[in-house]
């Protein structure tokens, strides 16, 4: 168990879903960067649940409170500290989790992982709410960024079976990311909204939940960050990715799609432009043996459907080692996408962040 | 840039293509495992070209020498260090591409990088023929897993349209994992492998190249090994795949499928079997919140086309920065598949064996 | 600037003197421990400035608030963070050292690496403070060790010329250190703390300050723990303990008294005892080829008399980049080290709970 | 275990005394630095046995094979890797070590550690040998901290009772530290050689040996480098220095003679000089709350008497259990002093350069 990660800027996570507080400890951060709250309280609300009938009535009250590291709103170089105090918390909703662990979380390998003594109460430490810390660091990473000229933004690329249009791998452009990130549901089609919310509706009054596919770009990078063998910008990325509860692949430019792809199709040439190299493509997002291109970075991030689903499951019960039937009573997502996506966006900044701090 | 990878067992990669040697230092490994040389040269084989027509007609003999940890064949616990003395090497075929980079490989972010001092005579560093040290110490950590009741396999999944039967997720035996992996051209079905090298050749032929994909698993872990949030199971075997060259994407069981399926379908319900708790599927691929949820790891590996084709592409002159068509005139796999099944297999072997140690 | 450290336990500490608050998380902690949290407290006390003359007289409640990783008195294996809300600061009193740094003191390079943009109140993020955290979190490990058997205590061994008796280095016994550190001025003689408060009294007079020795002793560890070559116990202690302010140099057993030392007289034979091989002496202080020996490990920490002294000193105007001359008017120790003792065994603390966990 | 060490230059060493070969793998080296093979040869001279009757008579020829990370005498930004191999190996001289471990040795640590299957013929991986590999990385180092206007250099501060001169802490010069590092026998004042030797060869003829002290110093260094709290100077240079076989204690500045010192008396004053602040003494050796203050760092070196000694010594027989006497017959230096200046002086270069990279 490491909630810790990074080389330069080094955050560390804690908390418990129903625990006294959650947050983070960013360490490494530069000196004289001012933040602004305002744009940290939109990522926040961004992620925060409650906010129409695609996520869980839960209103969480996400108020950050920073503890060191800014001081009048300006970065000192010292850890910044963060912190949310949990509120609105109904515990009694998850007891039987104890005994009986849900399909598809975290709850049985936990159970013997910590003899037991985990936070169960609302998947704990565990919780798709640690992802709350993540965002509020990449928010602060995203500002550090923008004054290196580089901008990170994502949408959902697909839920189900309804798909957004996906971002110009080579001529993305930071104003289109910031249009697509600045949106509470966050498409490149305007359409493409309300077709996702009847699909997740769907899925919600069947008792069910369903999963998808988010495409995250960053614009502005330098040529040559990162590198081979195993500081690769795809895998420095992943590291970070994977720690999203319910991401379960991630991949660059073409992805899976290079399995079926031939070299004359998908190769990225070169040509010179306005005296600067640039690829004719960007198939590969973004990134050629392991370090940046130039290209905008392009990932793409699988989420399967949300495990906790109404309908009774099979299960077991760790006192009786007897076969049970689960019934989740509890407040979850039927999709967890339309919040997913900011906290993707946040993963992919405090990433990159830290590998241009080299 | 940093060939360094791993907390417990940290392995230090160096070495470029037409160096003196390419080697490893393997830092961490418990004392007293007798090795087997001959599995260790077998996996060395299944990795190494020159073997037939699908693969590069080099004939590099991938003679390790071990130099230290190793004592009348039983590792001392001290550092294991192992080299492979360059031989056949053909620098003149390369020269062009220092003012000429390759579309689609490293060539022009690393000149970028290393401001034109890095070695390009075959990739230098960057080239492919860096997973031979991994490789090998891939067939270390397998030797050391299999006294722990752990065994690691992969397959070709798919090369461009043909496709190979895929492991059952939940129920693959370690007999089957080594089944597939004694070959020399790994596929489940024995037919598969005619109808892969036909699809490999009709690209060769029409100077060009295909990409496709690895599925590797991995049976016999305890539960709960790894955990939440950036200590998960996919964060850190991600960080050792993306280092091999060329590959763009990882994912586990569904991988991303799960972006199309609903939770009724594909959450892993659980039932006693024989006085333990399994699952009933393993759609999640044998991992679980980041943890090991016993159920068998299932890693799918996507690698793209060989960049290196014989038809003429579109590049620039990084001397004059005046566009130019680059011919590639190299001995080049037109499909990295075959011989990638084993840095596959090695770097999930090394991934576990570090995840295991703790 | 890394306020992390750790490999299996990562500490990560936040906070500055007069910012809002201070505090730690701790990752990697078993699960399971009950923590007594009235011994926590008597850690926190010891360390607290305040108690009598020979401390500053800032009164500061550090009442340690547990946000995460404690459920009922027990750790659940998830990051413990506590925090620790500042009051009773007078920041005023610093005003002047933001243009005339302190002499000894992390003032003027923390300007320079900041840009000026650090909290220079109290010294900020670099404040003595700070242990705070580092004595709470070894307070949490040294009750993990108890459970291993292992017991951590120190003693003053020197202030100025006032010196304590030292341990036996090779018998010195659990309940020994117990004793020791039970008491809140830490000497091994009762009448060594007369002499040593009226040495402290004789500097604070004199608008001076005085510097001292900690020794500290680990007892219960098994033999092999640590190891060669960069991964000793004698480096990985060293590490934590220069993070304590004022510190400047760190010996195990002889120490620098090795300098002056033959073989024949400090070898550390060994012996045969209740069927346990036993070193006859132990002048290597526990540690042998970076490995616990079996034997206790010693300790030795050089710490500096407190830079902040009343009387007037030369310094600069970083402003007009003149000669000046500084005059602290502040509340300051005289004499650190009747509060550092506790710090010490923090830090050593941590620093075997580490090792121990590998 | 581990070898391994540094955040930026990553250093793996590997190797065993009697084995195949000895050397090292330097990842993260920049690119485009010309090395001087000469000055690397004389460094690794400095270290090397048999140059007189002060040292062991064994005559290795630690001649460096470089096997990558150099092309045409300039570093390639890959990872250096160097080879030694190992010749005049007296593998029966050993032999009775293997049940009998010799005091204050690595040995019975080991035996316990690594289940009797570490080599142990001449300490295995535990062997002062290993710091061949250290001396080489360390001449890389001081070639690239050269080139950033960086000098290193070390002195023996005493051997026994005979003593050399300081260097001026705040004044040392460049030219000064590149004198006393031109010799073979590295002291500032030219008669105390002689004195020395006498000393050394004093405790030779009693079959006995004797400990010293070693003081190191680098100029140049920009000022803010390193940090608070666990990422300080001091705390990264020991880790290295104890990753050397007989250190055991490291101080900075007036180190634990500041333990009967007074603020008003040690206190480093500012002043303008010339346009810049500079500390009017610097007893902190150039480190202040763990950053580098701009005057010379200044470390010292505690080193135990060689522990292999020709008198006989109480041990153990590790088959039988019982009490036994030791007789070494080995080659050994009586004092090891002279040859490891060289090896403190590569680790402190090793340290510095890791720092200066951030």
């Amino acid at each position: 168990m490491s909630s810790v990660i990074g080389k330069n800027i080094i955050i560390s996570v804690f908390g418990e879903s129903h625990g006294e507080a959650i947050g983070c400890v960013i360490d490494g951060l530069p000196s004289g960067v001012a933040l602004d709250m305002d744009k940290i309280d939109f990522e926040m609300k961004r992620r925060a649940p409650g906010r129409d009938k695609t996520t869980t009535p839960r209103k969480e009250k996400d108020k950050v409170r920073i503890l060191s590291g800014v001081l009048n709103g300006v970065t000192t170089g010292a850890p910044l500290a963060a912190m949310i105090e949990n509120t609105n918390t109904k515990s009694g909703d998850y007891k039987n989790i104890m005994t009986v662990p849900r399909p598809s979380h975290s709850d049985y390998p936990a159970f013997v992982k910590f003899g037991g003594n985990n936070d169960v109460r609302g998947g704990g430490h565990f919780s798709a709410r640690l992802t709350a810390p993540v965002v509020f660091a990449g928010a602060v990473a995203k500002q550090i960024l923008a004054q290196k000229g580089i901008t990170v933004g994502a949408h959902i690329k697909r839920i189900g079976d309804v798909t957004d249009s996906c971002f110009n791998k080579n001529e993305v452009t930071a104003s289109e990311l910031e249009r697509v990130s600045s949106k509470m549901f966050n498409v490149i089609d305007d359409g493409a909204e309300a077709k996702m919310r009847d699909e997740i509706e769907k899925y919600r009054l069947d008792q069910n939940s369903v999963g998808g596919e988010i495409e995250c770009a960053a614009l502005g990078l330098p040529v040559g960050l990162g590198g081979n063998m195993f500081d690769t910008v795809e895998g420095r990325l992943s590291q970070i990715l994977f720690g999203i509860p319910a991401v379960k692949g991630v991949s660059f430019g073409l992805g899976f799609d290079f399995a079926s792809a031939d070299g004359k199709a998908v190769n990225d040439g070169y040509c010179v432009k306005d005296g600067e190299v640039k690829t004719l493509t960007n198939n590969n997002g973004g990134v050629l043996g392991g370090m940046t291109s130039g290209a905008p970075i392009i990932v793409n991030v699988a989420i399967k459907p949300t495990p906790s689903i109404a309908a009774p499951q099979p299960s077991v019960n760790l006192d009786t080692m007897e076969n049970a039937t689960l019934e989740i009573k509890g407040r979850h997502d039927p999709c967890i996408l339309p919040r997913a996506v900011s906290v993707v966006e946040a993963a992919v900044a405090l990433g990159i962040l830290d590998i241009t701090m080299e």
